[in-house]
């Protein structure tokens, strides 16, 4: 063998023997405060209950980071220079660059937008939309500008509002959409409707989709659906119908999220394949984590606002508990979730791992499972999740932008990097949700024999009498 | 990332190309004598025809440290001086604590006593059972001086002999309870009608059901079921059926077993998740190794005792043959099975892989299973499993006592311990039946191009004649 | 534990840290020219779109070393002195033993003379079919010496020509048989009719075989069926059916690829088990990957010649697909397949791999399935396939030879070697086939987004308009 070097065998055998010998450490449950109980063992990652003050601080820890990295004004492209005149556009006016390439008008920005509008509302502390109200005032005041811009120019992609001047695609359109009309119901920022003008139109009715409705993409196929495309879709429409009380737009949410399942949705394995061709129906499948956090995330979102006296409703609530009990069933032993959702040879990813315990967590909160088991599902993602926030309130461990590809080669060796943006939205939605499960009233957590059991509160009705 | 340091990066790479390059070693199979054979490689485990002579003295090994280390004394608790008058009794007498807090009288003990009653009966041994009578003519002496002491004092859990005066769980008597009878079968020990009716009363009368009669607990939640609990209640029940002749015992047996399949066994990964709770019936599910060695257990301790004619038999039977199957698909590359059965990140776990192998063994053994393909996976299981018991006589790698819960952090992390009862009695089972298979008449074991291949004896109407 | 040495934990910890870090490398995708690219990681193969210039120097290599390593001819055993008098047999008269111990008459070398045809026909070298010019030229040559041999002396199996002489399995005969065939179509080698008429009539009629006419061989139990035997006799019947246009052959072959597949495809899992024991119809199941890869070379070989019209087309082609989707989403993050195709801690193995590249590429080519996805996958697989081919031209990697055994032991830990014949075959199968896929006018390759779709030519109706 060409690798076979003394080395190679070596770590070969130890890596062999070590599944003997399961890793130790380095973390112990600090709710045991018996030091010498030999029934407790050591973890990979901090196996406790979380606590809401710890929650909190990194919540700010990301929220100061996103804040930070995102600068909201205008500037030459090349030299940087401030550019404060609105009254005359000039060609090469670019929204200043944020710092780790992150973009202020990008999908992932919107779930970020959604992720400080919920730890906004967690907590009560007004901080946390202190960026979404300054990104929606720049974008406010910016806009005429471009649009002038590009009267004038042509810049297309290049025209930094390009998105929301002429929108091409739902990774432009529906994440953002749905951020402005939730910022909107919660007050913050100025009256955006301009923009979500231009948003709800394409992705209702601009975006290309299937003959049936399904919406898709000319890409990488000629007719190809995504499971990402749930989310860049759907909660866009959902509130929309929210905001308009049109139910057409609730109908479209539904009818995309049950047909996009027909497509996707593995009912064996319990989760969704990344996407679909059309002119290969039957093709391999690869369940990519995060086109399943965009499943589950928009199930969510669509159930938070649509009418329970719609007809798909329970429609959506059974597939979305299907799917969390599918993905449930696959947290790895360090608490998050595989790169591939069904390989453990895969690494583990924080942006999708973030949307499960998000998921999870909420749909605890509101009554749509148990939290009976899922607790402490939920509980186990977040103490790992929250060793992948750093000190400077960075997230690691976030796969790159990623496209709906054709081998396994391709996705297992997607890079992750902390300028990936994916990650901070569902961190701080993760996070937050986790501050609301834990102040629960209706729930009781109990640290017995070991591990945690989320009962119902008051009346948890169990008995350890046997024990000592 | 937190941890790519240089080390990690290093090991990392390594991992990925240690895949193409499978650990050598250490052990080569001494069947083959061909020692420059380039077809034969080297194994993790012993991969070879085990030897009766060998078994034995392993099976003594562990039987010598048993007996040493749970002395059948009554103490006085702190100062371990020993109390020899029992007309009277004292608040702090205690049993005397057993190294490596071994209980005389813990469920695990009842295995370990079922070990030694096969393991003598498979080898004409008597020194395997000295054991069990030494600690059951100390249960017959001691039960009137605790009865008294709990009359007296109402010590409750903290009285050594709690779990025969006031059994409160299946675990305080399921086992030890078809222990008890067994041994009464087999001439070993005393009368111990006394301790019989408190355990099965208990089994049969006292414990929480459903409503439909299955065997449950009031934790981790209000109604849960174990799979546990069929090894904890069934064995007792099917004794008692054999021991009174009483068919509404095997009745209630049966219906245990078959409603706790109907509950946990899952069908398409033939194989029982851990546990289930009435308040969120369709949870995740969490496929714990030892709650299938449990499984199995059960189904092989009730068909020992069930009447061939009665009604239940040939449905325990196929849902016996369906687990093994599962089971058996599972068996990993290294002989033993994982600590979660579908996991193969998670550790090799000994006592689950030693209930296995007993299985197994005993189903060949009993003509419930065949002995093509089976034979050799029994085999597998077992040379891994001998690599487990030391020079000591203890038995490594077993999982600790462990509770149902919620998530797989809690179920990867479990420490194993040599202190661990539950490997004990399972080893010895499988041990004594690997002996019993390897004498077995009706079976030849032929050892063909480097593997292991178990016929029917004398017919076995194979063909090699294409081989030089 | 036995090993827990702090270096294991050491390792073992690494380990499990090495999961949050996927290893690094070594290989950059070359067609992407951004150096830069922060959305582009390393791989563990060379992840490109590979060129035929490297494919057929490739290609030229492994020719080169199996032409040298194959020697042909008669020698005395012990001396090795050349035998050049064919009038009079002498009993130690032997082919010359092969380097690496290569069989020029082994069932695998039939493979390799199956891939020097395809590689001559898609390269238009005529240096391809030298060698099998050469050991076809010698086959017809020493027939008659070595008929008389036998007759003379009766040294059955040590007769260098036996499997010709005295056909006693599949193995002896359907492989070759197949590829003599080829041979005559393709104009290669002198006339075979002799040796066609003995190992065709082996196959089609003497052979033993199950009641209902599955081919099954009387080891490793009275009456086992192999996976492999699909191979080692479907390709023969089918080509006789092409040499002769006898359809019986054809009914014969469809009927063996069905009832093979019956007994033998796991529908849930898409993928075969190595073998089946009509004495244990239920057994656990072992997923080989080579039985796979003879399951899948199979189908495919009868596709090329059973005439469209045949009632059996449609169905073997379906069971193809089902097959290839199973395995397709079986390959690993490294682009090859694991020995056992189910379990990711079994080592990457050559020889199936190359056979899963070759027949996904080929069923490309003839539009049995879908450019799309396949074509990435065969990509995929091709490039890690090359870092298996040293400069020597040895391939690497490749699992000797494997019987139909009952155990995950034996199968994980089967050496692999470059004088294992199983690999060169399949290689220049798949290499030349690759060959053919690039070269493919109706396919358009495209590298997009970091990644490869293989598209309808001229016609793509792809749109990534909305890129910059």
């Amino acid at each position: 063998m060409k690798f076979s070097s003394f080395l190679i065998k070596t770590l070969a055998a130890s890596l062999l023997l070590s599944t003997t010998a399961y890793a130790e450490g380095p973390y112990r449950n600090r709710d045991n405060k018996d030091l010498k109980d030999v029934g407790e063992g050591t973890y990979p990652i901090p196996y406790q209950k979380p606590d809401v003050a710890e929650i909190t601080e990194a919540l700010n820890r990301v929220r100061t980071y996103m804040d930070a990295v995102t600068p909201t004004r205008v500037v030459l492209k090349g030299s940087g220079t401030e550019v404060t005149d609105f009254s005359k556009p000039v060609a090469d006016a670019i929204f200043e660059p944020a710092k780790g390439d992150f973009g202020i008008m990008v999908y992932e920005m919107g779930v970020v937008h959604a992720g400080l509008l919920k730890a906004a509302e967690v907590t009560g502390d007004k901080k946390f939309t202190a960026m979404t109200e300054r990104h929606l005032q720049f974008f406010s005041k910016t806009m005429p500008y471009f649009d002038a811009q590009e009267k004038q120019f042509h810049l297309e992609r290049a025209n930094s509002f390009a998105r929301f001047l002429d929108p091409r695609s739902l990774d432009d359109s529906g994440s953002m959409c749905a951020a402005l009309i939730r910022a909107r119901f919660a007050n913050v920022g100025p009256d955006m409707s301009n923009m979500i003008k231009v948003c709800s139109n394409f992705v209702s009715k601009q975006q290309y989709r299937l003959a049936d409705g399904t919406l898709a993409r000319k890409r990488p196929q000629a007719s190809s659906l995504w499971a990402d495309d749930m989310y860049m879709g759907v909660p866009a429409l959902a509130e929309m119908g929210h905001l308009t009380k049109d139910h057409a737009y609730f109908d479209d949410a539904v009818k995309n999220v049950l047909q996009m399942s027909a497509y996707m949705f593995n009912k064996q394995a319990g989760i969704y394949t990344h996407g679909w061709n059309a002119n290969n129906p039957d093709a391999p499948r690869f369940y990519w984590a995060r086109a399943n956090g965009w499943a589950v995330m928009t199930m969510s979102d669509l159930l938070d606002v649509l009418p329970k006296d719609h007809p798909g409703y329970s429609k959506v609530l059974s597939q979305l508990r299907l799917t969390l009990r599918g993905i449930a069933e696959l947290q790895s032993g360090q608490g998050l979730w595989h790169q591939m959702l069904d390989r453990n040879d895969s690494y583990l990813e924080t942006s999708a791992s973030a949307m499960f315990v998000y998921v999870i967590a909420h749909a605890i909160n509101q009554n749509w499972i148990s939290p009976t088991t899922y607790g402490s599902i939920a509980q186990a993602g977040w103490t790992a999740l929250s060793t992948r926030i750093n000190a400077k309130g960075q997230v690691e461990g976030t796969c790159v932008g990623t496209t709906f590809a054709s081998d396994h080669v391709y996705y297992y060796n997607r890079p992750t990097s902390v300028d990936a943006l994916h990650g901070y939205g569902p961190m701080l939605l993760a996070g937050a949700e986790m501050i609301k499960l834990l102040k629960n009233p209706s729930i009781e957590i109990q640290h017995k024999v070991r591990t945690y059991h989320y009962l119902p509160a008051g009346n948890s009705k169990t008995d350890y009498r046997e024990h000592p």
